[in-house]
C-alpha cells in the first residue's frame, strides 16, 4: 500500500470508528484500525466483534494494498501532526507515516488477520430518512434509556415500524420516552412492520457520527441492522428479547394540567436540587387556585428551599408529589417549545411531560414513592 | 445581618476563597464560608488552618452581622440562580437566601466559632509588585516544583529577595528554573534580605485569584507571609527549611549551543512522544554539520520515530541525549521569543533553556541516564 491522504480525512475517519475499537487483551488485533485501499477510495475500519463501523474516504492511492496498526498509535501522531499532507506506505508489517519533517514506522499486523466486518445478507429491504430526523428522534429518547444487565432488553432503543408510522421507544423502568416519526418523513419498501432493539451504544455512535447532509439509509436481518450512507456504514447486532409493551404505560388521561415556561423548570431544578438527598428527590405543590406550582426540597443536614413557578393550572390539587429531579430535567431538555404540558395523575400513578403544541414526542416518568 | 448583593459580587467573593475551603471531616466548620459585615463592607472568607483567604465586597447592608454557612450548598445555589439581585439574611443559625421567585434556609454556625484567620504581626515592613509581573514569574517556574513528603522544602516556591533584585525559585530535583525579577519592577521598605518558601498551593492561589488591575502587597514573619490588595488577603504559612543551593546546580558554561524555533520543538515533542516509554524517554541528536536537531524516540512493541527540525549549532557534537519529554515542554512553555537557546552540556551533566533575548528566566534540566 502506498497512498497520500489529508491529514483532515484520516482524522475524520479515524474519529468515526473510534468507539468500535476494542481494549480487548484477548484479542489485541481488535485494538487495531483498518486502513485499506478499495474502490479506489481508502477505507477505514474497526471492530469490537459486536460494532463493526467503516469509513470510505478518499487520497491518491498509489499502490494498492492494506494494514492494521495500533488506533490509538496513530490516532494520537494524526491528533498531534500539523502537516496537511501525509503519506502513508507499508513496509513488511510496519505503516510508515511520512510528512515534511517527521517519519513514524509503526508495527502492525497484517490485514488478512484483521477479523471480516458481518454484512447484511439481503440487502433488498431498506428504509431511508433524512440524518437531522432520525437523530433528532433518537436524541429525545436515549436518556430514558440503561444499560441493565438484568434487563437486556431496555438497553437500547426500540425501533417499532408500524410501516405507515415508525416509533423510537426507550425506558428504563422508572421513565419511559418516545418520539413517532411520520411516514412522510421517510421511505422504505418493506413488506411488513418489525420491532427491533438498538444497544444502546450502537444507536449513540450513529447520532455521533452520521452527518446531516445525507440520509441514513437501514438495512436489517435476523440479528443486525446496519446504518449506511455513502461514506459510511455502521453494523451491529440487535438484542435479543421482548421489549415491554410500552403502550401499556402511557397514562390516557390527565387528572391535573399544568402549562409552564420550559426555562423556569429547568433553573427551579438546578436550584432546588441542592437539598435534593442520594434519591434525587424534590417536590411539587399544585393547586388551581394559587395559580403557581411550588417546587422544593427539604433536607435534614442542610435546610430547605422552594421556587414558585406562574402556570395554568386546570384539575384535581395535588399536595405533594415527588420526583427524580434527574429524569425530570432529561426529560424536559427534549421538549423543543417555550412552554410545557406537565400532566399528573395523582403522587402515585406515572405523569406525563410533552410539548402543548405536539403529540408527537412524549415522557413518561413515575413519581417517587413518599417514605 | 440583612443585606442586598450583587450575584456577581458574591459568585467572584466566593470563588476567591473556594481553595482556601477544607474538606476536613474532624473539624466541620472548615466547610463553611464566613459571610460578615465588616466596615460597611461584606467580608468573605475561608480557612484550611493553613491557607486563608478573605475578599472584601460591597452591597447594601441593611443590618450588621455574620454567619458561615457550607461553602458548597451556598457556592452550588449562587451559580444557579439567574437573579441579579440577592437578599441575605440571618435567622437564629439559618441563612435567608432570596430572590424573586426562590428562598432557600441554609443551616449555618454562628460566626463565633469559626476559626481566627491569623494576622501578620509587623506590617512595618513589605514590599509592592505590579501584579501581572509576580504572576508571571511564578507561572515560568512553579511547573518544576512538585510536592514532596520526603523533602518538603522543595514543595513550593522560592522567593529568594536579596535587596536589589528578587529571584523567583523552583525545583523537583530533575529540573530548576529560575526567573529573575529586577529591582525597578518592585518596590519594598525592607532592611534585609531573605528566603522564604511558598507552599506550592498557596503560590497557586496568588496567581489564580490577584486581578491585573492592582499591585499586590506582600508581607512576611517568621511563619507566615500575607498577599494582599484592596480587596484580597491571603495569609499562608510558609514552609520551614533549607531551600537547596540552587546557584551551584546553575552550569557555569555551554559546550554545545542550539537555536531553534520553539514551536517546531513543541510540535517535535508532542509527535516522538508517540513512541516514548513510561519514563517519557526522547532522544536527541546533535551535529554542528548537519544544521539539524533530530529528535526520536524507540519503543520494542510500537515501532520509532523521527522529527527533524533545523537549527544553528555551535560546539560539540552529541550523538544521543535523552529527555523526559514531559519536564522538557514544562521549560519550553515558560519561554516567550520565538526562538529559544538550548545549552547541553554532554549527555550526563544539566542542559539550560532559554530565550536567546533574556537572561532573566533560565530551565535547567538533567538529561535522563541511558540505560
Amino acid at each position: 500500500m502506498k497512498l497520500i491522504i489529508l491529514r483532515s480525512n484520516l482524522k475524520e475517519g479515524l474519529s468515526a470508528v473510534e468507539r468500535a475499537v476494542s481494549d480487548n487483551n484477548n484479542l489485541p488485533i481488535l485494538r487495531n484500525v483498518l486502513i485499506k485501499t478499495y474502490n479506489n477510495k481508502i477505507k477505514i475500519a474497526a471492530t469490537n466483534l459486536e460494532l463493526g463501523i467503516t469509513k470510505f474516504t478518499s487520497g491518491k492511492i498509489i499502490e494498492e494494498g492494506g494494514i492494521t496498526v495500533p488506533f490509538s498509535t496513530l490516532y494520537s501522531i494524526v491528533n498531534n501532526t500539523d502537516s496537511e499532507r501525509i503519506n502513508l506506505e507499508t513496509k513488511n508489517n510496519t505503516l510508515i507515516f511520512k510528512t515534511d519533517n517527521y517519519e513514524a514506522k509503526i508495527q502492525g499486523v497484517t490485514e488478512e488477520e484483521f477479523p471480516i466486518i458481518p454484512k447484511i445478507e439481503n440487502e433488498d429491504y431498506n428504509m431511508e430518512i433524512e440524518a437531522p430526523i432520525f437523530k433528532d428522534g433518537v436524541f429525545k429518547v436515549v436518556s430514558a434509556a440503561q444499560i441493565s444487565e438484568i434487563r437486556p432488553e431496555i438497553s437500547g432503543v426500540l425501533i417499532d415500524f408500524q410501516m405507515t408510522l415508525m416509533k423510537l421507544v426507550a425506558t428504563d423502568a422508572f421513565r419511559l420516552a418516545y418520539k413517532t416519526i411520520n411516514t412522510n418523513q421517510f421511505k422504505h419498501n418493506f413488506n411488513h412492520g418489525f420491532k427491533v432493539i438498538v444497544p444502546l451504544k450502537t444507536i449513540s455512535e450513529v447520532v455521533r457520527i452520521f452527518g446531516d447532509n445525507q440520509p441514513i439509509k437501514i438495512y436489517m436481518d435476523n440479528t443486525q441492522i446496519l446504518f449506511k450512507n455513502e461514506e459510511l456504514e455502521l453494523i451491529s447486532r440487535i438484542i435479543d428479547g421482548d421489549y415491554p409493551d410500552y403502550e401499556q404505560i402511557i397514562p390516557k388521561g390527565i387528572e391535573t394540567e399544568i402549562i409552564l415556561n420550559k426555562d423556569y423548570l429547568v433553573n427551579a431544578l438546578k436550584l432546588v436540587s441542592n437539598f435534593a438527598g442520594r434519591t434525587n428527590d424534590i417536590k411539587l405543590k399544585i393547586d388551581e387556585g394559587s395559580k403557581v406550582v411550588e417546587i422544593y426540597s427539604v433536607s435534614q443536614s442542610l435546610g430547605e428551599n422552594k421556587y414558585l413557578i406562574p402556570a395554568k393550572i386546570k384539575g384535581e390539587k395535588v399536595s405533594e408529589i415527588s420526583f427524580n429531579w434527574r429524569y425530570l430535567m432529561d426529560g424536559l431538555k427534549a421538549v423543543d417549545s417555550e412552554n410545557l404540558l406537565f400532566g399528573i395523575n395523582g403522587s402515585v400513578k406515572p405523569a406525563n411531560i410533552k410539548s402543548p403544541e405536539d403529540e408527537s414526542y412524549s415522557y413518561i416518568l413515575m413519581p417517587i414513592k413518599s417514605v
